[in-house]
């Protein structure tokens, strides 16, 4: 079969960072406490305007000014919580486009059911790692494959969440991610896999969460969610590939990934991009 | 005219780096979330003793023991606000100088009139973006100048708002600093223009921040706030300076900013502030 | 006398970090906002798996599958005291082993009655500077030496707080750590002395915190918390030794720590470990 029009490719990738380097999208986020620092310096470095408004007095009035919202469930508790529902029902009515990390979700009771909740407001992209997608596939009911999740981590690879990353995309009408060592993207028709990256980003609290991010700021910037997940991904992945190289460790390696992010361009993408698109 | 006696010059902003690591101020930080461990470290590299004391049963009780206080408005909601009133009353009552960092006001309207509120306690030093302190200005009624802001940054420059901040220096009877790729500092009388700092600091999430916390920590050791407010601004661009010939990105950035600031002593500032005083 | 077996040497330390890495225990941390980030960090890099998990809706969930629980009092409200009451009540009843940071206790008085009600909760291990460790000591009765606190930096030297740390231990059933120059480690009969260390360590925020996190990691992998107590703090120590080597300034310090504790593994422990211990 031929592919549809919008597959994301090195070049549409490269070109929408040019976008988002000339736009500098204001990204919404209402995330965990570990990375609101590392997160804000990736988006910061890449090239848009993070801002942490958190509280819920203060997010619907900001989720509808900005160019998308990320909410990442990593750090809970009610308040929190409340203010999630509040931005993404806000974001969804202005029509920002938003993304959910649904951190350690099929692990802890209370955050699973603010998920389900969540996913009322139709967010434009999931991300999470293979625990994480199974077990929400599973709490909605469209798949009866066990999460497999401990802590915030994953103990299974990507591909065992294909399956019902598939199935996620095609009942929530959205993009889902699955990360890993591979990381593969799909709206339940076409599937992107990216295999960039390294694996001592595992090492590095927060990666994730700041592909999230990334992802969001590429919402601002697209109306096409395949393309900005792939983007972020890409962008994610690339960047920890070139800080390995200059890392003696995982402390080094946070501080050269955002420095890869910040000097990311069209050209080192479409050299250094490892992308492959299936339809179907 | 002559200038009054206790204009600030490089000399004085040396020896007040002295003073400050001789006696290690403790200051009190209620900050926002995103800049608690970059802000802890920068009072640790320049010889400050930061304490992120934040919750309403203990800000009052550390505040009045504290040097001075920062209060920064980067993550409202309701029970920071209140935790903030009392820590502002406090210090007032103690007569511990404080400073307001008045982040995203003028574009988000709940923290705009806790910002308007917390002026009622008397800051010593008002610290913000052109968009910022035109905002403050604009809700007091002392100028009819729109804010201009758009999340976090300001859209601004610098100049946009000197008018501004004199007219605040005078109502509130403080020091208004404006940050930019020039920083202004005012007591309404005497301003002062300070050109150090990097086009890179602005990829890097919460310099601004870090610039009021210093100031804080100057305020615990000397009793003119312009000096105070001065010599941070200097201390903060002057490491920036230093760290971007050093950086490959903003994530280097950081990092080196941290190194500056524990070698900064009065020789580099002598050899390297960039500071005009005018008075009138 | 002959030291008891299980006395704590390099060969067992690093016998314990190896078991570690091949079972990256999950870590279940409530720190404080200062620290979240560089804690997890260290945690990842040492070998185990960390998660912030702090909402009152989850710890309790949470403690009980953990394989240890760290609880840091360095910013503190109701909210969080409330949460890690039920963490620290959900770790006893699941086995689960818990060490206890009482950071700036004796200095604010709110936080000194919720670690005197935490230590009800019996804890594996409490580690604090001296004037920490002295308060409780002094609020449980079974010491009269004031704490000498001032902020959250101790004012005293560790050997101050040696008989406060021994009377303590004992009381508690507990091992008691003091932190300084030298770190001291007793289970009120065994103690061990740990030289290791940079001055410029007590110049990066919360390095205390992260030896607390370490220490709970090493608690989830040994059944003897004197060990796993002194191996947290060797790792620690060392790290800051070896990173401070690279280091220009604290800025470059804790980034290299966190390589170190990557790097780290048996033979350096056993090549650079300054560990003496005396019984009785």
């Amino acid at each position: 079969m031929s592919l549809p029009a919008h597959e994301p490719t090195p070049a549409t990738i490269g070109a929408l960072l040019s976008t988002l380097r000339a736009r500098t999208p204001l990204v919404h986020s209402i995330t965990n406490l570990v990375v609101t620092n590392s997160t804000a310096n990736a988006l910061l470095a890449l090239g848009a305007s993070p801002a942490m408004v958190e509280g819920g007095e203060e997010v619907e009035e900001f989720a509808a000014v900005a160019g998308a919202l990320v909410i990442n469930l990593g750090t809970m508790d009610e308040a929190r919580a409340q203010a999630m529902r509040l931005a993404a029902a806000a974001a969804r009515t202005a029509g920002t486009p938003w993304i959910l990390d649904p951190v350690a979700v099929g692990v802890l009771s209370y955050r699973s059911r603010i998920a389900v909740e969540l996913l009322q407001h139709g967010p434009a992209v999931v991300r999470g790692n293979a625990s994480e997608i199974r077990a929400i596939a599973g709490m909605l009911g469209i798949a009866d494959q066990a999460g497999g999740g401990r802590g915030v981590d994953s103990t299974l690879q990507s591909d065992a969440a294909r399956e019902a990353a598939g199935a996620l995309a095609r009942h929530l009408h959205c993009v889902v991610v699955v990360s890993g060592a591979v990381d593969y993207v799909t709206d339940g028709a076409i599937t992107a896999a990216i295999s960039n990256g390294d694996a001592m980003m595992s090492r590095v609290t927060g990666l994730g969460c700041t592909a999230t991010a990334l992802i969001g700021a590429c919402l601002a910037v697209t109306p096409d969610p395949l393309t900005a997940a792939v983007a972020g991904m890409v962008f994610t992945g690339l960047a920890g590939e070139m800080a390995a190289e200059l890392a003696s460790g995982p402390g080094t390696l946070q501080v050269a990934l955002i420095d890869a992010l910040y000097i990311m361009d069209a050209d080192l993408v479409a050299r250094r991009a490892h992308l492959v698109v299936r339809g179907g």
